[in-house]
């Protein structure tokens, strides 16, 4: 007796293709992201995974994923929940800048601390700033971040991965979670028990869906779980490494 | 104080351009039908409505212009909730056969008892047939029905009108319902106290939002509520009129 995971990072964004720093900026998905969020529904065809409910993160990106994704798989009817607690990493004052002009201003080093360190956040984003989400009527009333490493990812997605998906789990639903790179490493972390140094390492290919089948203790049976198309994600994996060079 | 109520019918859909009898029947929209939804996307906007929760049928046409418009309105994000007892009239055996067609077969007469009559059903669809429906997944274990007149599809609908969307309206929120021509002429109904006779006349245009006002006894303020855009409105429940001509 096992339940069912399945994780799916949001395709490419417009942002993505412009190598900005998105974090829990707005944007669409790209032409070729929204592809990657079809390509995503037929694997999860292919396979024969019927997912019974979603969770997905307030951001336009992992939403449309979503809904891309189950109507290729033909499950666009089932239940949809959501919550800010899944966005990506909010990348505070970095939101809006080039990757490779932060990285060229502050020296490799710097780029890498805030980008892959685990506990370094970058600097708080100025509220009211142009790319500030303090005033977005969606965050109203809740006690949302103005800068994030992963450490605080995990910390306030935990909460909702035990009041939210758990239940769905125990209670024998097939269940995908539609999210963003920082928000699945995240529950990759917790969920693989992986520790705070070889986490920065573990990079998550977009519109691949990622199955995990868990035990009686929600432990992974297969560490890493599986991904549903093991060589477009190992070469995405590679892309996604290079990404800011 | 008043509650703010949005009825949307789907856009066309692939079988309304065929002039099928469609149902239960689970087809995408058209082109069309995806820029009458985009198009009720920004009428919201227009009008600055800021839908807080949106409610769906489990059928595809429904929940794609919910997501279309909600992502041109920005508020993609909101939670969702779906239920087949918004569905579409189930029109039994009919599911399938092309309007024209039947209405040659059986007359004028008997073609408008089963499309208009208040509580005429088709003859019921056949168990396993090509175009029956209740063998799908999303409806296993719901009291389903093989045929409908529009009084059953007000019987099915009132439960979740009271269960699911009247809460949703007691806690304030505005709440938007992207459902069908008979689940919404049903509510309409409801609402507006339309006796059995007159609402065989009623038609409901597609993707044009419908506002209502609701006082605290949840009646409108307005009678049959307000177009967001009367003129289209207007024009395209002359068009509806014509169906099957």
């Amino acid at each position: 007796m096992t339940y069912t995971l399945v994780l799916l990072r949001h395709g490419e964004s417009e942002w993505n293709a412009k190598n900005l720093f998105t974090g829990w900026v707005d944007v669409p998905l790209s032409e070729k992201g929204t592809q990657e969020a079809e390509r995503g529904g037929h694997l999860l065809v292919d396979a024969g995974i019927t997912p019974d409910v979603v969770h997905t993160s307030l951001l336009r990106r992992a939403v449309s994923t979503a809904n891309l994704s189950l109507d290729v798989a033909d499950r666009h009817w089932i239940p949809v929940k959501r919550s800010w607690r899944l966005n990506e990493r909010h990348y505070g004052a970095l939101q809006g800048k080039n990757k490779k002009e932060i990285r060229d201003e502050y020296g490799e080093e710097q780029f890498m601390t805030w980008r892959r360190s685990y506990d370094v956040p970058p600097p708080e984003i100025e509220l009211g700033s142009e790319f500030s989400q303090d005033a977005e009527p969606r965050y109203v009333g809740e006690p949302i971040p103005r800068t994030e490493c992963l450490k605080d990812v995990l910390e306030r997605a935990l909460p909702y991965w035990n009041d939210a998906i758990v239940p769905d789990l125990r209670a024998d639903k097939t269940v995908l979670v539609a999210a963003h790179g920082n928000s699945m490493r995240a529950i990759i972390k917790h969920l693989d028990g992986i520790d705070d140094e070889t986490i920065s390492g573990l990079n998550v290919p977009t519109g691949i869906p990622l199955l995990y089948e868990l035990d009686g203790n929600l432990t992974p049976t297969v560490k890493g779980g599986r991904y549903l198309d093991p060589q477009a994600a190992e070469e995405a994996i590679a892309a996604v490494a290079n990404q800011g060079r």
